[in-house]
């Protein structure tokens, strides 16, 4: 028996993935939800495959004991490493920001060339290409690590000089083929969204992830009948959030991104799980 | 019994311990040396006191398993957090980078007026200001964290005018203060020594821990007559490095640091310790 009052579970290796619950919040605010930030082993991007699928499989467990509904993967490289495989050991949907951003780009591009931007995880595995190309088999799709973009945005620089001329670096390329679409495939990007897009130009479209992420986690809860029908009343436990590691740290970052107030995060031993 | 032919232990969280490791091959280079480079759960600047201690701990088990006869601490970090702690742990002679940095800049210093630079966890532990004042009390220390430096270093912008912006920023409250003695508090920032030294200027002495931490090995392994007077001959496992992940991409960057030619990194499920 599907619970729909049940919270939606959703993950990150750190605050990044709260640019998708912001975008969650917006869409289904009547959804409860359970976040768990992997603090004490971020970044992932960096890292390998095996790793992140490991590290992945304990977040799931834990999410599991939380009696989540759906799982949200709300980071690229995790998505891009680990979704096929942890997939097959839930029988909850579950679903992760890499295909609703490929979707959309797909149907976005004019001319049919698409960027995309993310960790060195992410654009290795040339994941968002292949989701593309079974939308749009032409399609010409050039993929872009940016590894100093999330160093940046945790250092609070989103409207400097510096962010400025490292984006130049690592954009021209891109500019240059002539895409007229780009993926934000970092949950950390949509902070600098601004940034890059004065970079690309006004012509070119920045397809962000986490938005249709957010509306895909709708769609699929509506198609599925679990979309939570009860009131939400004052004094719910609405929403939760879970760390591996430094937790006031975290509710400080954390409150910088989402307007409702985060009061508590809770740390969990997630190698235990 | 002590065996003077075992290897030396080495750890940090990633790669920036090797620029302790090349020290220790130059100044004494008839020792063995076992490293480990916490490389999946890398970074450690930005995590807390008790997950960097749990860490260091299960390191510390390893190089047990391998039988060193002395374990270096060459993370800031992890000296700074958990040397106090896991000294308790081990009966073999135990050092860190953070000591012998605070004694020769307290020695080295005329005005009195001490900088420190490293990781949030280094300069919010306060700890090169307890060491240097146990040896110069009225010594005035100001610490700065730098947290872009390591990313900055990692994307190997070594010599750049990013880079130069960025030192500038961090540099200037030292520079106002009137320093005449910095530390470079992190084992990534011996690497971008000629940009720190630049902005500071050259009245500056610039004091390098993984230089003075290698000459006290040498210091402590000829006190306590453990010096190996074992000849090394050709195909004797000199130098072995470990890991938590990435092993490829860890031998790139240990490559570019180290002159000796490092061939192989194994990976070890570092968790399990």
């Amino acid at each position: 028996m599907i619970n729909r009052n049940a919270p939606v579970g959703v993950f990150d290796s750190g605050v990044g993935g709260l640019t998708v619950v912001r975008e969650i919040m917006r869409q289904i605010p009547n959804e409860k939800i359970i976040y768990f930030g992997d603090t004490a082993r971020v970044p992932y991007g960096s890292k390998s495959k095996e790793t992140v699928t490991r590290y992945s499989k304990q977040i799931i467990r834990f999410l599991q004991t939380q009696n989540v509904k759906a799982i949200v993967v709300a980071c690229n490289t995790a998505s891009a490493y680990a979704l096929d495989e942890i997939e097959r050991e839930v029988d909850i949907p579950m679903i992760g920001v890499v295909k609703p951003g490929a979707k959309v780009a797909a149907e976005a591009t004019a001319n049919g060339k698409i960027g995309v931007i993310g960790t060195e995880g992410t654009i290795g595995s040339s994941i968002y290409s292949r989701y593309i190309k079974e939308i749009k088999q032409d399609a010409d799709v050039v993929g872009k690590a940016c590894p100093l973009f999330v160093p940046l945005v945790e250092e609070g620089l989103l409207q400097d000089p510096v962010t400025d001329e490292i984006a130049k670096r690592y954009l021209t390329e891109l500019i240059d083929i002539g895409i007229d679409t780009l993926i934000l495939g970092c949950t950390h990007y949509p902070l600098i969204r601004s940034t890059i897009g004065r970079v690309m130009g006004v012509k070119v479209t920045l397809v962000n992830p986490a938005y249709e992420t957010a509306r895909e986690l709708k769609e699929l809860l509506r198609t599925e009948n679990m979309l939570n029908e009860e009131e939400i009343r004052l004094g719910d436990n609405r929403y939760r959030f879970y760390v591996s590691d430094g937790a006031e740290k975290f509710m400080h970052f954390a409150n910088s991104i989402i307007k409702y107030g985060i009061l508590s995060a809770k740390i969990i031993p997630i190698e235990d799980y």
